[in-house]
């Protein structure tokens, strides 16, 4: 077997790409500022130059390599490598990428979702190594999240398994993005945080996050809300109580129906670090099943930002 | 491969046994009023026996046999073969099943949860029968739910994965059983809808369930409202449209979460039929990712009493 791949992870504002040992360590890597490129064919040629980049200051060739796997932000037809829609990215609609990248490289090429990937990549070299069953979460703008059975992805009948932030917290609820109501995303994505504590601020209670943002409430992100919280900011900790609360009771249901060995949490709202995962700890203890409740571990994802290109080149090994 | 296979169906009031063919059909069967027997050493001491009078009527011996599948209503830790507990059958704490029926019978025993063999049953032979992805609900005193994936049953870390009637429907909500709040179970076991709709009538509610009942509303059961849902009266179908709402809210979080290709809907309470199901269907369409809402199947299930003693022997097919 091959020791090397190329794992690349393509977003809204940077394309990532790095050459990876087959025991998950970067040995080389590129950035590429996604929004700059005008089409895709751009994109993909700029890719295929950095590839070529990174292989030649590693004194390697692509005959070296196993493979090239990318992850995107949108819906994948996994098998055939086929993108339906990229989130952020516009222009990106049935693209056949695999077929496309392959014809260019002449190595094999895989396709996935970005978060299936994030979930492969801590499954394998990160905070869920040696789980056979996880569930991987991550928090930001939306909540998405992957499944690993058996040491693997799970992608489901059209790979489009995974999606926690829209399984309901509330049976009657808010209006979400999606075009259902009560969606956990809907109370726990960033902005609707920065909402909720905009709107308490504005109403008149007391706390550090005005002097951290100089009274500019336009500034606030998850990001200072954190910084508050560490300060022990009342406001602040209350907020990711709620937010953990909220987490534990959807994590619960998951916990419930996957039975799973851990559940790894990412994206920047983890940040928040110990009252966000201690909140989520204790309403899952509440709610979740012993039996399941009890097996199952909560930790914080451990690759950062590299977890989706990990996981890329991990789809080769 | 042998042919037959022993499948077990250890119930609260009947166990049911048969001997099953590879294809799934029952060719001999029998049955034991498992409360008649005043210790589970007298209830296996029956079985054993009953196993050697379904084979001799067979003209078969204990060599033809792949083995004996049992499914019992409680936690298996399914490896080792051990029975945690057992809901509504007293004296079941920690029994080594798979070992006592392997010294006494030499063959191959598997002991494992009786809405996981239900699930199995309905998936090889039923409802399911192709599909590589699917998640199998029963309605009945309480909501059970078994997991396959890639043809085989999902069952999680402990043996305890599938447990859907548990997945919260409401953030805060009523008491459960299991010690939770707001779980699906708490608002849709029979019970709970008895309760309901006796609560509707008592405060005056004009229904044909009062004739049928004759007055007497302690004989109330969901097989009641559904017989009068059949004769068009409104409550009745009412509260089927309700309960599969409720139903569907919490499905279309499953279906968000492992993109099935089929759900598989069977116990008493599915008899509601038309009604019911429909309503399932149309808060799916309403609230799940249209992805995966369009590729889910929502079906009933088909193997009726006979799932449970199917799926057990299926454990050796």
């Amino acid at each position: 077997m091959k020791k090397y791949a190329i794992g690349i992870d393509l977003g809204g504002t940077y394309t990532k790409l790095a050459l990876v040992d087959k025991s998950g360590r970067i040995r080389c890597r590129a950035k590429l500022p996604t929004s700059a490129y005008k089409t895709k064919e751009a994109l993909l040629t700029a890719i295929v130059a950095e590839i070529g980049a990174v292989l030649k200051e590693s004194r390697l060739t692509l005959k070296d390599l196993a493979g090239v796997g990318i992850g995107v932000p949108g819906l994948v037809a996994f098998e055939r490598g086929l993108v339906y829609y990229l989130t952020n990215v516009p222009g990106w609609k049935n693209v056949a990428l695999k077929k496309i990248l392959e014809a260019k490289l002449k190595v094999p090429v895989l396709v996935d979702n970005d978060v299936n990937l994030m979930a492969l990549g801590e499954s394998r070299f990160g905070a869920g190594k040696g789980a056979r069953n996880a569930v991987c979460i991550t928090l930001g703008t939306g909540v998405g999240g992957g499944i690993i059975i058996d040491g693997g992805l799970y992608r489901g009948t059209s790979s489009a398994a995974g999606e926690v932030g829209h399984m309901p917290l509330k049976e009657e609820g808010l209006k979400c993005n999606c075009g259902s109501t009560g969606c956990l995303e809907r109370y726990v994505g960033n902005r609707y945080i920065v909402d909720e504590i905009k709107d308490k601020i504005k109403s008149g209670r007391a706390t550090k996050i005005r002097e951290l943002l100089r009274g500019d409430l336009s500034l606030l992100t998850p990001e200072v809300i954190s910084a508050a919280a560490k300060r022990k900011d009342a406001l602040a900790i209350e907020c990711w109580r709620r937010v953990g609360g909220r987490i534990g009771v959807t994590l619960s249901g998951v916990i419930n129906l996957l039975n799973p060995e851990k559940i790894i949490i990412g994206g920047g709202m983890a940040e928040a670090g110990e009252v966000l995962f201690k909140a989520i700890r204790d309403t899952v203890k509440e709610r979740a099943l012993p039996v399941s409740g009890n097996a199952v571990k909560i930790v914080k994802a451990r690759l950062g930002n590299d977890a989706g290109i990990v996981g890329a080149a991990a789809l080769f090994f």
